[in-house]
């Protein structure tokens, strides 16, 4: 059974609001992508090789399609995870399950990507598995399937890295210096394993971080040795740095007692009491750091990971399993704020998968202090419906200009385009309902259409 | 003033979407009903007597209803709870009412009811109060309104009922017994006075099982005893055991501890933490009894019980003011998932009315571990707006899948069909707007509607 | 550019529910307005004078403008706090900002106040800023936009102002003196700086209080000096008393423990627990004096008030920075309940900031407790999209009377017709889409639209 792409797909069901979001979306759907923030190697695109097989493509990088199937009973070492698997079985695999994913972000992201960048608009299920995966697959020997074609053809002008802050950028050193390149692939700097005491071996990577920088094993050292990768990520293009924290909560403390704490966390010897303290000091600095080098931050909040113990030492992190809590950002926000919520340049972008905290919390917030902004709907909540919520949630506080643009935050590269596209429908979808029900003007929401893709991500991430 | 349901009522108003909604409504309006958890006493079906009078059947039975009434200034005593009202004047003041239940879903199921089951389409209303009293009436005096006739007419495959674990169960086995009925009425588990320290009676209740099973009077004997009794319930055709809680909180502890807290607990001994680790011990132990019986294990949380202790000790419990609270399943089942969540054919079913949890904790959830399924909404939230936002917060992560199916945890024997109803109708009404919007085809989305009131909780309860 | 404004504006998309909406907005379109709960000063119309400028009035006392332009960068000083600004000039940074308004309740409420008020519809731009401003000050000018006629034009029937217990009333007593106003202008008992230790200058409000009433300086003392004053109040028209809380958590003390903390907190000796407990009881006790006095007690509570310390010590409170947390009512407000929930004749009013309890905590609440109220959607809340929400959430569990009416909450006297027309047109709309769904029929919705402005403000305000 083949089903073609429903050109209107997203956009409000009454026929006239229709006709207005189509105009809205139109008018946006060819606009180079800026990609603010994801999780794309920058290797990818220097090497520019042939993408691997069908289901290391869709499947085996994809931890929003793997975790569904693993729901579904099929393991983690039949989908590859921790050591090989054929990658045709995995893909028949996928196409068994596939009646699992309807009406799931996923299924709209992968069936988007087969028909517009592949062409194959087949329904996917087991009589079509072995015919699609075949059509990819000689797809991807195709020159124009390389990273590089697609980048030119996914029209993006501007893709973030998600990076170690001791990786040297070679690899974003020597794309900037190719010339048969030409688009802009920035690193962001992710201090986490830096920060954070409850990080395995957090000890051993402050050991390294001292250690490449040659800062004195002290608090201040430390600091300095943060300070000076961010120089270095600087110089290479980053915008921004990204920190992930359970907790939002941050605390002001005064540099003797950081001292101690640094102390007690290098030794493994910090109470729980203690680095939560620290880490939520870190949060801290990271902002006063970007108070003076200007690196805006952004902040992904809420989600505790490896639920499973079992499966995280089986096969690792990021395996499906990192599960939302209920997170609070008024009062564990307030000393970063209080200190440096009002300095001029700083750029605070938060992002949730709490879904309460929208309208509660963060259009609030980034409606008064002109450094914070909405973070787009993330992780679990980058999806069509989430998104209406989303908007619905924070446009009435903070209005259209005070988010953050769209991130896609993706590893899978082929997805870009569908994930913009679906955020571009959307935004097209919710600012033609305001305009059918007299809230805004056609020319005003023509603007927003525009910004959204444009100014508003320039101007959060300072691009 | 007359009001004959609206054949449409519940579905998408725009006329496109309405249309479609209308095919999947109509293929699944008339497939059998499977309930596999809710309050009706299978002496009713065994008994087969004729219902009592129309304000016992509408009204004092129904907390649903009796709250709002109550809200409106009404007594309980004029209700009838704690001794005896005169019907006729307990439905005059429904009637007298009737205006402040507009849009809830009482006041659908009730028109619903009257409508469908006795063909009575009178606006309920002062002047029309007592000659529809006197047609229900009249009706249920008519072998055609007896419960077995019903339960045919309603099309009931299955019905399970909630039972105490040392009912005997005789009701289930002479109605299996009984050749003139065909219907599969089940028992299910419910052990909380068992299990929860706090329970009214719960040092002689445990006393009781103990007893009856001739179980030794330690922590040991008191796990055989459940398991015993689940055996019994098994052997009589249960497929699922039903905790409530008001809170959703595991610990996993070692069986010396374990000991240890069952004598404090007994002696009415133990601290307010220790009653709480008990408590959350057995439901791990519960978890556990399931991944060994294969029963399924429901879990109801996060509703305050009697908030009124005024209206408790004048009328008992389940008198309208159980209020919810915030509630917390990510960390508080980890201890139990991480023991048994991957436990192949291990079933657990998270129910919650604190609506948060649905995109932030249960779908990622059960997008992830074979044996978490998102519960349908539940108490107050079964009700048409409250499904569209339960499917739009998990659908996009979790799928239609691992989901429950419909369950209308009632006691109103009567109000089964236009429950289900509901639930059938609020289903085609998401799936349609998904089909429009180009999400799921239209094929998937008949395979849905049908799959969500048969497989999928076929699949869920093990049916 | 000019826009008119859509006379269907707020109304659903699609058009034969936007027909129905339409005949129920239009209904209550014209219906007198009553405000039972707001911040227009007595004076206000005592006075009669011309209002101010156009900035002052539009901008500087809004605190929901002035929030989104500090966002936007635009300072505080420059807004004309702590000190003055030229009014045309921040008239234009309006202006150069409006486009950061779009889609917010402020932007809908000035282009409704413009347009409706002033007969303006040119769209405010950096281009029409000047022609605007003039426009209104001409119009400032005129008898006919004096506070009293507009008072007329806006067809108000009733007015509360939010006073200080110390305040004689005075306006309020000679606003009824006088013959030639005929509108009812009431007080509002506000007791939050005498009732919280942790208000500044807690202790000297008491003393003042004490002093004022010539009461002991004794807990007894104490509450009757507060009970003095609610008296004065309602000889001078007053309906309710409104506090506002961070938390509603209460708490129920014997006279001796109640009158240790009432020594701590007046010496400033409380700890942080007592003061809580304090605070507490003292929502308890505003209960217990409305059971005696009839006195309907508004709790508006979950928002962390002054959020930046140094933008409160700059200019001041209400500029911008109290943001909402997670807020608890089942638990919070049960000693209160307990103990006073089944009085008859208690009203109870509960507003949030904190969607999360609608559904879960509020509407079983009220749908139970005959005391309780679930009050409109409030400050960030008060918006199209939220009120839809709210009444989504509300409606299935409580029903349309078991609502608190809309209050406008309001000290921008000019945006009283537009904030209340929005609540209709929501109302119509979220109405129209239950008739279109078949669940509430036409009449009874024409019923409902008309007591949401009439009898159900009346009955829940005791006007």
């Amino acid at each position: 059974m083949t089903s073609s792409l429903d050109p209107d797909r997203l956009l409000p069901v009454d026929p006239e609001t229709r006709a207005v979001a189509r105009d809205l979306y139109g008018a946006v759907a060819e606009a180079p992508i800026l990609s603010p923030h994801g999780h794309v190697p920058a290797d990818l695109l220097l090497e520019n090789r042939p993408f691997g097989d069908p289901a290391e493509l869709f499947v085996g990088r994809d931890h929003y399609v793997t975790r569904l199937l693993h729901a579904r009973g099929v393991s983690m070492t039949e989908l590859g995870a921790g050591g090989s698997a054929d990658p045709r079985r995995v893909w028949r695999t996928l196409a068994d399950h596939w009646d699992a994913f309807a009406g799931t972000a996923s299924a709209y992201w992968l069936r988007d990507e087969l028909a517009t960048v592949f062409d194959i608009t087949d329904e996917l299920e087991p009589s079509s598995a072995d015919r699609i995966y075949d059509r990819i697959s000689a797809r991807l020997e195709e020159p124009a399937f390389r990273p590089r074609a697609l980048f030119e053809r996914f029209r993006i002008e501007v893709l973030a890295t998600t990076d170690d802050p001791l990786d040297d950028l070679a690899a974003h050193a020597a794309l900037r210096a190719d010339t048969s390149f030409t688009g802009r692939v920035l690193p962001t700097f992710r201090p986490d394993r830096y920060l954070d005491p409850d990080a395995p071996g957090f000890a051993e990577s402050v050991a390294r971080l001292l250690e490449a920088t040659g800062a004195p094993e002290t608090f201040a050292g430390y600091l300095d040795a943060l300070q000076q990768r961010r120089g270095h990520f600087l110089a290479q293009g980053a915008v921004s740095l990204d920190v992930g924290v359970t907790e939002p909560w941050t605390v002001d403390l005064g540099a003797a007692e950081a001292a101690r704490l640094f102390d007690g966390v290098r030794r493994g010897a910090a109470s729980p009491a203690d680095r939560r303290s620290f880490r939520g000091h870190m949060l801290l600095q990271m902002a006063r750091m970007s108070v003076e080098d200007g690196l805006v931050m952004t902040l992904h909040a809420g989600v505790l990971r490896n639920h499973s113990s079992r499966t995280f030492e089986a096969f690792g992190p990021d395996t499906g399993h990192d599960i939302p809590v209920a997170t609070e950002y008024t009062r564990g926000l307030r000393p970063l704020l209080e200190r440096y919520g009002l300095e001029p340049g700083f750029h605070l972008i938060l992002f949730a998968v709490d879904e309460t905290v929208y309208s509660r919390e963060l259009a609030p917030l980034a409606g008064f202090y002109p450094s914070v902004y909405v973070g787009a709907p993330w992780w679990f909540l980058d999806a069509p419906d989430a998104m209406q919520r989303w908007r619905s949630a924070v446009t009435e506080t903070a209005g259209f200009l005070r988010t953050s643009g769209f991130i896609d935050d993706t590893r899978a590269f082929l997805s870009i385009p569908a994930r913009h596209d679906a955020a571009r429908r959307a935004d097209a979808a919710f600012l033609a309902r305001y305009v059918r029900e007299g809230r805004i003007g056609m020319a005003a929401a023509e603007r927003i259409a525009h910004d959204l893709v444009d100014a508003v991500p320039r101007a959060a991430f300072k691009l």
